[in-house]
């Protein structure tokens, strides 16, 4: 398979010509946007309410992902916020998936779907073939028979899969941290699981096109997957407004930078709050100072 | 709070009501169509492929729903064939709920959702306010913070919620079935998070309006797990097609036939292609005799 063809290596081709391991999550909060975006009158031209937000969400994440497409390597979306607005989300949905690759962005779709077999195969497809996201992210409490439908298109089209291993959030120790009777925790046993997942999915530069999320603020969890999962590139959510800060990412990347890249949603798209001035402008310098903090530790 | 107020009350209601304990699954597939829906010459009123079938699952399943709502209790929209169509498919998502309320059907939101706080609450924004359905179904992985959003409107707004527990695949077994040090598996071990997520969301028929689904696929788990969870609706698919059946309930239910209502969704919507004639004929034939095995099984 040519290398151009391969998630992984499409990933890692990005992460070194743009020197970024920043990926930009897409979580719009309409009571967050900038007033500039809330207000243009022009943006105001439905009379239902999710329609008139859906528009407003569009005008922001085009724009933000038009200026941070040079510093970011993919934008994730979060489809819990586009399904809250009914149908108009869905449709912005599509319009972004198709934006962001114009722009040379990669596309996650953060769907975290799963389910069995068949239906799988339709979610597969849904985000997969017909949103054409490049990459989405998948729950591993179906199993194998749930995933198959992703790690198929991992292996023959081209396409990238995260599996929540350990996610970022304070309770996610309730089920993910139980211990079997050997000691490990249940999300190594999903780590090793995920090795066997990722089996012929590999691209040119020894990554797998299946990955897994692991969240920045587990640190030590995130090293010990490190170690389990040599070949296994990781999508780690949880830094900035979570609490994640690039110097608990040490050991986390390959000597060239490779082996993980790094969501922030909040602290990019809401940065003006914080920053002051022109909303896009404190965005790209989030972004950039996120981009040169990794970029930082991972090659040291 | 008033019983019609509380999701679990509603569901008993239609259960003792209606006799029944049937759940129709609205799992459209295009292929599987009745001709005479598929080539109804009017639906072909767009160019658009998903668009078009789109129009002939709608054609096929308000004409089911209306068939079917004096047998079955609720209608399970699977979310991944609709989303498979697209910005379409979404559209007729808010349809089909809106039709399946107005019919005196119960809307069962088959999502399979999970994710963490803010983002766990747009998920359950989109599927319990927005597109209205009553209940939805969730995946554990998260832990607590992941499902809150979900579980505080089914205390306090009358919604319910499914959480997969044991599901009805064969591999079902890979992270659900992994022994803990004290034996149990996994899923003893979420279902008694469950015992305590469910706290201050029972109805006054003693049940709480979150529930479990269990996979007809599974008797043994099913049995213990009505044992350690005896005020805990059951959502039980995997029957018919997947290989469950009525006899493999006993134990399940109630003496009232209170406790678990039972999915199934290709056997009913396709059961022309086994039983030959009308197609909703078939289907009403097929779910009546599924109520009638569920519901002297539960009698018994």
């Amino acid at each position: 398979m040519a290398a151009v063809d391969n998630f992984a290596d499409r990933l890692a081709e990005a992460v070194e010509r743009k020197r970024s391991q920043v990926v930009v999550g897409l979580d719009p909060d309409y009571d967050l946007l900038p007033p500039a975006v809330r207000e243009r009158p022009e943006r105001i031209d439905s009379a239902d309410e999710q329609a008139r937000r859906a528009g407003a969400y569009r005008t922001f994440l085009l724009d933000l992902m038009g200026g941070l497409a040079p510093v970011a390597v993919a934008a994730k979306i979060q489809l819990a916020y586009l399904e809250a607005l009914g149908p108009p989300g869905w449709l912005l949905y599509h319009e972004l998936t198709a934006a962001a690759r114009e722009l040379g962005l990669l596309v996650i779709a953060d769907a975290k779907r799963g389910d069995i077999g068949s239906t799988a195969e339709a979610y597969a497809q849904a985000h997969l073939d017909v949103a054409g996201a490049d990459a989405v992210t998948v729950n591993p409490w179906f199993g194998t028979d749930g995933l198959e439908p992703f790690l198929r298109r991992a292996r023959e089209e081209g396409k990238g899969v995260f599996l929540l291993v350990k996610t970022s959030n304070p309770s996610s120790a309730e089920i993910q941290d139980l211990s079997l009777p050997d000691g490990r925790p249940v999300y190594e046993h999903v780590a090793a699981l995920l090795g066997a997942w990722a089996q012929g999915s590999h691209g040119s530069r020894g990554y797998a096109s299946v990955g897994a999320v692991v969240g920045a603020t587990h640190p030590e969890a995130a090293r010990g997957l490190r170690r389990l999962l040599p070949g296994i590139p990781f999508l780690i959510p949880g830094y900035g407004t979570q609490g994640g800060a690039a110097e608990d990412l040490r050991g986390i990347f390959d000597p060239k930078g490779l082996g993980a890249v790094v969501n922030s949603s909040r602290s990019i798209l809401y940065a003006y709050r914080a920053r002051g001035g022109d909303w896009l402008e404190a965005a790209q310098a989030e972004a950039e100072d996120m981009r040169r903090a990794l970029w930082e530790v991972a090659r040291s």
